[in-house]
């Protein structure tokens, strides 16, 4: 019976009791940045404490201890990219006026990524308000050979949304506008920098739901949610983007307008373009605009959060709340018959809901009040999930303070996270290349859903063979000629 | 109430009753041949009765009415290939040892369509078994300039499938092993030359379903349902293909083969390569193996037969009898109530939801026995639907038999039929390009999911713009430099 379950219910946390007990008190905020710094010599995601975080800019000298720059902590080189001038700056400022932003104390947020651990020196942002707008700049841009970090709202967790050196950071704050809503089909078409919170709250107004759901989802943009192929709560239910956005307008590398922004639900008239740009972070293009397929808000919400050697957090969504609850109990009393399921809770009422799915989005804040953190997120086939983390546990000893697994269930999606006192180069290296080893052992995927970005983008090649990463780097070379789109990101460097 | 059955139920049909009697009796097989064969001078589809239809040919002066080359009817001019010497045929014995076809009578089934519009004057058909087979073909045929039309069922409906000329007959045929499936995701990989109906059966007995169906199920494969991006009759409810394949194995013109043919539900290592694939109609590359994820089978179906101004069919389907027998009688009370609906019937017994099923999926061949029919398969949004349909009856008045319009209601998807008693150059001048104008009026799109294949590759651009045709052809020639793969086809000749 239980695979049945699969495919209609999002299953989404398990996690290791022994690993970290839920009842440790963390804030509220569960989008709270962490403010611990990364330790140096960690080059591949560990978040941590360090003594040798260098403190105090010239412009932030009474705040939080400051991060390192990439270009000082990674062996990563400039590429000959023109450097901003007096003339470009003028010239932005007739495209974008008084949106062009080069203030060090505003520019700060937008150089460093949420969880503080790559920093780029980008000395200018601009804030378009149109498709026109960003066509303009990036026209501009591609002929002065200037590089361009498009950013929405910055929330990812691969360094792929802050500039590595002085790239132009592109903004989509200002692109806030929903285009249109069709109350019957529930296609929603809006600009790329519109919140998903906020765009939940419109289309439930409407009796619809987005198709995905992130803990990010206060801050974080639709636009950079396309552009990472963000995953999500939701996404064992509704699935991928690739299914659910419909249209996208992005602009091309040299500022051409790329409008295949359709809503509808089938349209197979050539190449499917848009989907080359869901994904692929903002390498290939900027996408301005997202026509996207809402589901019907469900009547009837149960939450499930039961017990057995894991934790396990089950949602139901349906029509009418008596049925749910029937198919759910009876779900509940097969489970606990056979044994696999020892206690549990239900939830149906708001309040509760959203008390038990805190347990689940709080474990990132939760995991980095541990320390240093190593973070991993993997897909593997679900039968062998949990068997990297005891796998780990028993190669790092003690060296580790916890392995903690938990993510997504029904998507095969792992979210391991090593953690320690401090950064340490053999926990590391114990760490790496060996859990990308297993996982493609395993033909598993190195980065499920959160991406390559930056500091990802040279481990591709454990999951996808020289052919894929070949075709890729051709693509790139198609659609952005000279590089200038969010450089050193997602591909590996030509050798 | 009715917006909130939109995504949950296929709502599969629709038709205006004064279009087409559905007591007409129709023979019992939904996938015969249409035996009527096209008239001279409608290059657009029409498929109808001729009396300038030429019979016989050398090899079948016995049997149907041999249907009109493809290069005599169409403007069309053959590309410089080489032509099949017999040292290539020498060769490709090699490759495929015993399989490979010159006999006229075998070749002629794979040189004309289905629909009996199109032919080509193939001189070999080669039969591969492996992904390495079709890899040493195509790196011969891309050294010696060879053109090769990938075949599957030969099921399409825009002369995709079939040469226009002499291009080399790749068949999938042989290619019908599955390869693993996994009882608890619902994930298939399959080879594929697997017939759709065939993996059906197989998953089904696991307790699975295909995420599609479709009318040509019996024949077509689904490799060829992926290269077509093929919709059908459970799109609404269980989403595009773009969202259910989850892996492919493509051979690219030069014969290098991509293998992303990963069993995972997420995966962002780089660009999602494989959508690149999904209805590009063989003209990128030659897919080879499929991983696609089937949904649980649903325990209870509910098909209801419903009647107003038009047909409507629905299918639910649940996994409690009795809770969707309940949400069924409560929707039907309430369009009862409110007048939307009249009169009525329910099936939940397989030969009866068989019986209401056959009275959409013999639309086609009925049509085929009211003469000349014109046919369009477009995507309008959900109120416009059948406004087209009521402004072509006006428009056309006498010169046509009937306008019908049934389709996909829940997808926007229109399926539009003119018929008259013979092919008339005057109806056709009515028809185009008036309905591909009407239907980018109203940004839809005039190849919802039967894509351009031959027969509509110069009506792309009345739904895409210049600069995504430009992408196209940029992406075309990127990964088919010399044009081998299926050519003639999806994109119009460049200028």
């Amino acid at each position: 019976m239980v695979p049945h379950l699969v495919p209609r219910w999002p299953v989404c946390l398990f996690r290791w009791r022994a690993a970290c007990t839920l009842g440790a008190c963390v804030p509220q905020s569960a989008w709270a940045r962490a403010s611990r710094t990364p330790g140096p010599g960690s080059p591949r995601g560990a978040v941590g404490t360090s003594p040798l975080v260098r403190r105090g800019g010239s412009s932030s000298s009474s705040r939080a201890p400051e991060v390192m720059l990439t270009r000082e902590r990674y062996p990563v080189q400039r590429l000959p990219f023109s450097v901003v001038s007096e003339e470009d700056l003028a010239a932005f400022e007739r495209i974008t006026p008084g949106r062009v932003v080069t203030d060090p104390e505003e520019l700060e947020a937008s150089n460093v990524d949420w969880l503080r651990t790559v920093r780029g020196c980008s000395k200018v942002l601009l804030k378009p308000q149109t498709t026109e707008e960003v066509s303009h700049i990036l026209r501009y841009c591609h002929e002065r050979n200037l590089a361009v970090n498009p950013q929405g709202g910055n929330t990812g967790m691969v360094g792929g949304s802050v500039p590595v050196f002085d790239e132009i950071i592109l903004s989509t704050a200002l692109m806030n506008q929903v285009i249109s809503f069709h109350g019957v089909s529930g296609i929603l078409v809006c600009q790329a920098g519109c919140i998903l919170e906020e765009l939940s709250r419109y289309v439930e107004e409407r009796d619809f739901i987005m198709p995905l759901d992130l803990g990010a989802k206060g801050s974080c943009h639709i636009g950079g949610n396309v552009a990472t192929n963000a995953g999500g709560l939701r996404f064992l239910r509704y699935g991928s983007l690739h299914g659910t956005v419909l249209g996208l307008e992005v602009v091309l590398a040299d500022g051409t307008v790329l409008n295949c922004l359709t809503s509808l639900r089938k349209d197979n008239t050539g190449y499917d373009l848009k989907q080359l740009f869901i994904g692929s972070e903002g390498t290939l293009g900027v996408i301005t605009a997202v026509s996207i397929l809402c589901p019907p808000k469900p009547r009837a919400v149960n939450v499930a959060f039961l017990e057995s050697p894991f934790y396990v957090l089950i949602e139901t969504s349906g029509s009418r709340a008596g049925h749910d609850a029937e198919k759910l109990s009876s779900f509940l009393e097969h489970v606990l018959d056979f044994g696999l399921v020892t206690d549990g809770t239900l939830a149906t009422d708001q309040r509760r809901v959203k008390m038990l799915w805190a347990l689940r989005e709080r474990i990132t804040e939760a995991l980095s009040r541990d320390g240093c953190v190593y973070k991993y997120d993997i897909s593997l086939p679900v039968e062998r999930l949990y068997d990297l983390v005891s796998d780990l546990r028993a190669r790092l000893g003690p060296q580790a303070k916890h392995v903690v697994g938990y993510g997504h269930l029904g998507d095969g999606n792992l979210h391991l996270n090593v953690t320690a006192e401090a950064f340490s180069a053999s926990l590391l290296g114990a760490l790496e290349p060996y859990v990308y080893e297993w996982t493609a052992g395993q033909q598993g995927s190195v980065s499920a859903e959160h991406g390559l970005g930056f500091k990802k983008k040279d481990v591709l090649s454990y999951s996808k063979p020289p052919a894929a990463l070949q075709l890729m780097q051709q693509l790139k070379a198609l659609l952005d000629p000279k590089g200038i789109l969010n450089p050193y990101k997602t591909l590996p460097a030509r050798a």
